[in-house]
């Protein structure tokens, strides 16, 4: 699968884990034993992934991955491209091989695919909701748990762009970590002398005292937390481009038009990875012939 | 946690591999450099989890692993039970411990319980919705990958029943099946003769013909795919309680009741598991005291 | 390697894991030093696999694994099928390849190929003994800790049946479930409430009296325990058919025929998983040549 | 658990992970859907472990470890040691704590145990054999794969003794390597010369003739592969006490005190591992008390 | 153990992991066949972690937990801090407990501590080396392959400050990159859309041109490779605070300061985690009581 | 790769299993964020592996398997063989295929082949320090943790030989076991008899005394602690070639010829393992082509 540079690589050893782990839910210790009892061992078949309905898709390596841990030798061709609307009965991709592995594989290879399709698809609803401001659409780290690598994929593939990717990576300190620190300032300076140079340092802050506290201080975002519109307007302003600016907290599909218009730069919202509804894909096969057709 | 018999118990092990994956996840190689920069290593703490909407609580015992696999001393006390509902604002469990420990787990402990209580509460607004009717509301294999057996326990929270657990468990015959094997009199001989005599035989029947021609075999259960209340009512009919009958396809919270009310014995509906939005759970902390106040 | 439906298929997941578990334990962290010692690292090698006595063949599949996990040149052919019987001196596979990894591999693979031919083969005996009954030799979960998928496989591959996989998918009713519900009319009810649609329900019963309150009460399966033959029968006739029965307990190939022909339809054998002996296979190597034949 | 130096100690983590992986075969995603439906939550329990037969016992600390993977507050009392005698009907050993833990967690726990002790008793019985000379009796990697460290320690238990480990702990340079490395010489020389100053070379030899070629270098042990007793004795008579003598080859309980008669120091015995029956222990409920008795 | 912030914490199930691995590696299937065969199991013994020579300490907690694997009981003091000096001869730590878990973890526990300390004092030499400037000493990925957290940490420990984590946690772009991109411009823009915002961007540069090119484009720090001090200084006058500078390239114990004096602020070592020798650390016994003494 | 005799082979699930390991540590959940954004999925690229300093070449395959562990169509072309010297300047590697796993897997591959070639290159020049004398340079348990079976391997790539791989493999006795045990004698007595017959023993003395009481039993080996050179000749004296000599503490590179030429057999070298610099080897890539030049 070739992915433009938005995308990035889901790290193959991640996708050879996540799908061993899904496998052995569906295959227990006696596999599919409902294929095994009916389908010829020498039967091979064929099949399409079909959008039921328009979305984005993601999540194509996995599906094959899926296929190729129970057999080497299927064939599986993508015909939308990771990141890519596909309208209502599109083709997504094509699969061929034997029948017993194609399908013992559909259900796997479908519940990773339309899981990260679906949050692809919700992330783009989000995207298409702000077109034209300067704001873009965050993940959070409410994901869930187990998934989290495919899920900030999934998110850009829907074209948004991942918050820090755990609590390992950046420094977001909130209301508790000033309060136990002795204020913002003691909790930026233990900060900054904690971490290394190359990670970033965001402030969480609920109104515009808290703000301009934090303001006097060198970080390099400040999280507006759940402020409307207005006052999210009010705290752009005072920051006047001189660090980075993230909406967070409350934010639907109806709101959140409203605040991109307010010049944050990113807008965060948990709903894409804890409450996006699945993309309906399916697997339509041509049928698997009777056993006087195979060997 | 006490569990009362038709919530099972999700097996120890298998909770502790979750909490551990989803503890890497976030964090990484440096841990919560937030937390351990700003919060003094003898501090304590106390919190709750608050239900913010109404809904039906699952995976209280997941939430505290999260807890006691960074420090075995953190106290976890539950009031509302598993499979119970939490009224907008309850307090459905209390936390207290070092501070660190609590602020750092906090998000894999929120991810877990909010994913399963999701669940539990979209399952019990199916299992409400079809009251007095003697249908029972059963989940599907299209769970989150890796995360069956949490996703199968949340449905029992919520009232709903577990169909198979995986392609291991009991037989499940679809068109590709019989026609592979030549029929469905060919296709059910198979499966009986290959599966032990403690596995359950269902197929799936698409109109009143496939239906009839299932009928002339011993199964234990017929799923009846995508047809009209009018039509399942025929069906059921002509089952005549001689098999279990399980409507499937397209159910929705606004269908499910005329489907209930013909007379079949399962509802099984994919979206308890591939699409429940989170039940909206937070952790209030008290404040976590300044450091004059630690030692 | 083809499997007619009754055997089923390894999960391949599975077959990986267990023979690496198994080379880890004969390789340590210095592999088989003896080999690499003496055997030039180019040197190539033929070997057949041998019964040394009558039995029926399983495992080949995984045999090949451990091949393949050494080095995936190597060519593994089976010449006798899984759940085929071979007489003494039967070649039932043949192998080529680096030499190295033939001898470092070797004992790992007739270790599995030699214990589930053993379960396959005793198997197969109890099956003939009791030919022309219309009754069936099941397994137990009294199987080799780490082993179950594979002794389970063995036994089809001998002709047996499955009981369940685990405690997880079928229901078993003992007497102390039984005492703790308060009766085997709670037992069931409590049972039945929990269990979903797919699971079948067994009760274990000691006598008459046990069997009759069992039968009062919808159950797919009784376990008649410990019944000398008449007593079998009579339990056998009261059942009259309307569910299953399975006679266990102190079942040896010398009791089997007079059991099955009291008309069980399921015998059930701890023995094939927990006391098989192997079936004795070498590994035939055409002597590897001296260094002077390898460049 | 109290071991003597012979036995050793099996590793705590090895432990975990066997316990683990069995574990995992009998709960599956769903657990013991028998008992979480009928024994309350809170029912506690006492059981009894008890010999069926007459046996050596091995194993205990890992049946204990089975129950307190489910539940640490279990209480698993040892009444007869490690590598001790059981008569039949001896009580082995006592549990008690939460009912519902301990029916899950009893067969595994007795797997393992009934497995070992089998081992060990057949160990015994042949260690008995040849009573009053000086040989020993030792196993051989003929073991069940993944269960090696079990099962060399249950060897050990019965009175027998290790050979090595695995491939990687000592060096048994037989025909294939001999041929390969240009003869018995280069072989040694090529062993010696690759392996560490802590490992010990035993060569395989087939005849006198091969004996006195082997003699003529430094070695640690020569296996006498399958001799007859006669020839044995005057293989042993040419060896002189040089090294150390190992006779395998068609050892059973029959034959095995007439070789070691013939003044052998080892006899080395695949079947201890590959083909012992297991050893009959049952575990034995007090009856779980209805739920009125339970609150 | 009591961590100041600078240091953070090492999660404890990447410890756990780490330790089972190392304690895999020495005991095998046997365990410590020597321990076994000579120490009583019930001896208790007292031992104190001697440091040998001048250092600073690090992976206190990861010795105790090597202990703790073997045997919960073992009680483990530390006596010097994590990240604190030790003298030659100080006692950094007491342990007692059952004698056999100790004398078994010993080699485990000191090859964590004296690895981790060993990093931890050559970066004290090059904190120190530098003292009195404003420039900080990071480490590199050139770390030990499966340690990275552990050298991260202990770096911390001894005044270090981590670079990033991994290839995952910020952006550094390399010639090849700016190449590939088709320039600096490109390279950069194409880094700043697809990382998320709390990403940070560094570009490597060779020599000035490539520094102002770079500097044309909002970066946040610049990697100025293998300059001479002269030319670093004229390097950090060009970007004159605008973003960070970093040397990185040759840096010894005997450059390092006159680097420093360029006013750079970060310079990288990779020295510190590939090259560091440990700090000499031994466990000192008091005598294991002769078996008379021990019941 | 082709092996000699001497260097072994590594456990091809060995290697795989340290790699994924590391390559986690790089790539966490989002990969290699620069490289995915900045190079053309589609652009091929090559390297060679260069030494710039003179060393011993070791963990080549290592190398390769991190690269395909990322993408299976790289070629990994060895110019150096595992053993050999490199000058400075060598190319030791050619590598070519897909750029972005290219770059992704370079930090991974040269961690493992640095840190193992700096460990074959020391102790090649300990073993060339002892030219001429009959002693050989062995390794100690003194290895970085999770690495032992990587760096056993590389001191025999550099010429050196095993000691024990664990404490599994071999016994050694030192001072706490000998109190323990009652002295000398009980402690051999007690561990011949607990070890199998493969397994050899050595006795560590710290004076004449302890050498001349240990010699009166049965013993393989003698470990002589800390003895200077002519301490240690005596030492050897004595023995008289009965058993094996190791000489052991506070061994050089400036003192280890005076040791070898007292006659002892073997000398241990922790630092062989614990203090290691790496050998500086470096990747050089041919320029990747800019995007123009890519499709």
């Amino acid at each position: 699968m070739t992915h433009p540079p938005l995308l990035g690589v889901l790290p193959p050893p991640l996708i050879a884990r996540a799908v061993d782990a899904a496998l052995a839910e569906d295959l227990g210790t006696c596999g599919d034993i409902t294929t095994d009892a009916t389908i010829p061992a020498g039967a091979v078949a064929r099949a399409t992934f079909g959008a039921r309905k328009a979305g984005v898709v993601s999540g194509l390596e996995v599906a094959a991955a899926a296929f190729h841990a129970l057999d080497r030798s299927i064939v599986f061709d993508a015909l939308v491209g990771e990141g890519q609307q596909a309208v209502p009965g599109a083709v997504v991709a094509r699969v061929a091989g034997p029948a017993r592995a194609l399908l013992t594989g559909e259900r796997v290879a479908l519940n990773f695919l339309s899981h990260m399709s679906g949050i692809a698809t919700l992330t783009r609803r989000y995207v298409d909701a702000i077109g034209g401001t300067g704001a873009r659409i965050a993940d959070t780290r409410k994901t869930t748990p187990g998934l989290r690598a495919f899920e900030k994929y999934a998110v850009r593939c829907g074209g948004g762009t991942n918050h820090r990717s755990g609590l390992h990576d950046a420094i977001l300190i909130k209301d508790n970590h000033i309060v136990a620190a002795g204020g913002v300032g003691p909790a930026l300076a233990a900060a900054r002398a904690a971490a290394g140079h190359m990670v970033k340092i965001e402030v969480e802050v609920g109104d515009l005292e808290e703000l301009r506290a934090a303001l006097a201080y060198p970080v390099d975002a400040v999280l507006l937390d759940n402020m409307a519109p207005p006052l999210l307007a009010e705290a752009v302003k005072i920051v006047g481009g001189r660090v980075l600016t993230e909406a967070s907290g409350g934010v639907t599909l109806e709101t959140v038009r409203a605040i991109a218009e307010t010049g944050v730069d990113i807008i965060s919202v948990g709903a894409l990875t804890h409450s996006a509804p699945i993309l309906d894909i399916g697997l339509d096969f041509e049928p698997v012939p009777a056993p006087t057709m195979v060997c």
